[in-house]
């Protein structure tokens, strides 16, 4: 059975699904995105992901395609049509259909396109195999904490990391730090037993997922760190993990071929990991 | 009578040119363009755009569409059933469709997309209005020497230029130096009368018209400075001038609300412009 996509107001079959080709999300890059895991027929904090949208549409001035609830009702019929039991809705919003010329119409209708992206075993495991990353340099432009579709850079970033038969690459800005991964955020655990991330700032997207983590290491009463580290503090850090919405929490077990402690899962990691999973199943 | 659009292999009225809401171009601004001006019934510097259009393939690792000399027979076509005196011709080549995921597979049908924008009067004035220009900071990725879609940025440019009034915004990166325009290279002319631009590195797209006017500069042996100049040397400058094969040459009358020169068309400004507009119409 063929799958269904969402495009501007109606469900049709994916392999019809098209927009127009001056919409300017195809001549401009000129849109955002959200993807939502799915998870036992439940989204993982949809929420969040829709405030963040949000903060996206209003950041470029595009107009909200339509309420919050009509979006959540666009949301669980996409699952319903698609008898999605594991993984995850994309949606795209372009500031729409306009002749070609690089300012904007103030007042345009945006366009909303949906994917779901099924998955067949539960992708929240508790034992996931680690992964291993590579380090680029970071080429974006400087609001990549608008989650624009304005990928190249990312793309360019996880080609290298695939052709190297790593998982991702970390992005290291023009001060030697890294920011964060092409499509996920970066973690390290330091020999002081602090989860250390990049704090939020217009150099890295707040992810979800990475700001769900943080609630749990606070409920943990772990240690928090929000603050930039280096590829060699990543290195020699005992412990190192990314995070994502559709990726979850991956160990990573080397950074640039150099194993990251003894190359398996450290302690908190797992701790991570299992808390998140238990959020994530609805235990906590 | 509709336009007609030009998509993958299909000439089609230009209301029904659509593509795949799977098109790497439309979910990671994943391709690139061209667009070539088209005077009288003559392409301007054609070639010189297809050269870039190949660099920038190769750049991404696109493959291009088809070969130069059937593009070219794309283009005539285009201009004969648009029935196109002036205007100019836009063509953008994607990497294709895909299922969405960050990496591309190595091989893939790349998407082409062309369509048409009439002008009635030749846009090849020896008399043009100045405009005026404001400056922003350059908040593009790294490598705007590809000409790729991805113009997030300099559509935001754009807009806070167009909300002043003004043609163009400025770039200016992060040591100073004005880099280019949103879809125009930058020009000021000199005390000491050398017409001057950035040089052409990662940071700027290689302009075809600023190639152009470099060789009309040099067989009018008029001095040229190819170094990065400031906002506030651009201010002081006697002359300003901009250039794009859309914009042709445009004088700048004022930066950021301060005057350049006397506020009107200087002479050198001007013996470019007509240089150029003898270049476009055949007669050098």
């Amino acid at each position: 059975m063929s799958r269904i996509a969402y495009v501007n107001g109606r469900y049709v079959p994916l392999a019809e699904a098209a927009v127009h080709i001056e919409d300017r999300g195809y001549q401009f890059a000129d849109g955002v995105y959200e993807v939502i895991a799915f998870l036992d027929h439940r989204f993982i904090d949809a929420d969040p992901h829709l405030d963040r949208l949000d903060y996206s549409l209003k950041a470029l001035n595009i107009a909200p395609p339509m309420r919050r609830q009509s979006l959540k009702m666009v949301l669980r019929e996409m699952v319903r049509r698609n008898f999605l039991r594991h993984g995850s809705v994309y949606m795209q919003v372009t500031r729409g259909v306009a002749k070609r010329v690089h300012s904007y119409p103030d007042y345009m209708d945006s366009s909303l396109v949906m994917t779901v992206s099924p998955q067949i075993n539960s992708p929240a495991d508790d034992n996931p195999d680690g992964v291993s990353v590579i380090t680029v340099r970071d080429n974006r432009w400087k609001r990549p904490d608008i989650k624009s579709i304005s990928l190249l850079p990312n793309i360019m970033a996880r080609k290298l990391a695939s052709q190297a038969d790593a998982y991702e690459a970390w992005q290291i800005n023009d001060q030697g730090y890294v920011t964060e991964g092409s499509a996920t955020n970066a973690w390290i655990v330091t020999s002081k037993c602090e989860v250390q991330t990049h704090p939020i700032t217009q150099s890295i997207l707040s992810g979800v997922t990475r700001q769900r983590i943080i609630t749990l290491i606070n409920d943990a009463r772990l240690l928090l760190k929000e603050e930039p580290f280096t590829v060699e503090e990543g290195k020699k850090a005992p412990e190192a993990f990314l995070s994502a919405a559709t990726s979850y929490i991956k160990p990573i077990i080397s950074i640039d071929n150099t194993l990251v402690g003894d190359g398996k899962i450290g302690p908190i990691t797992h701790d991570i990991i299992r808390l998140y999973g238990a959020f994530c199943r609805g235990q906590t």
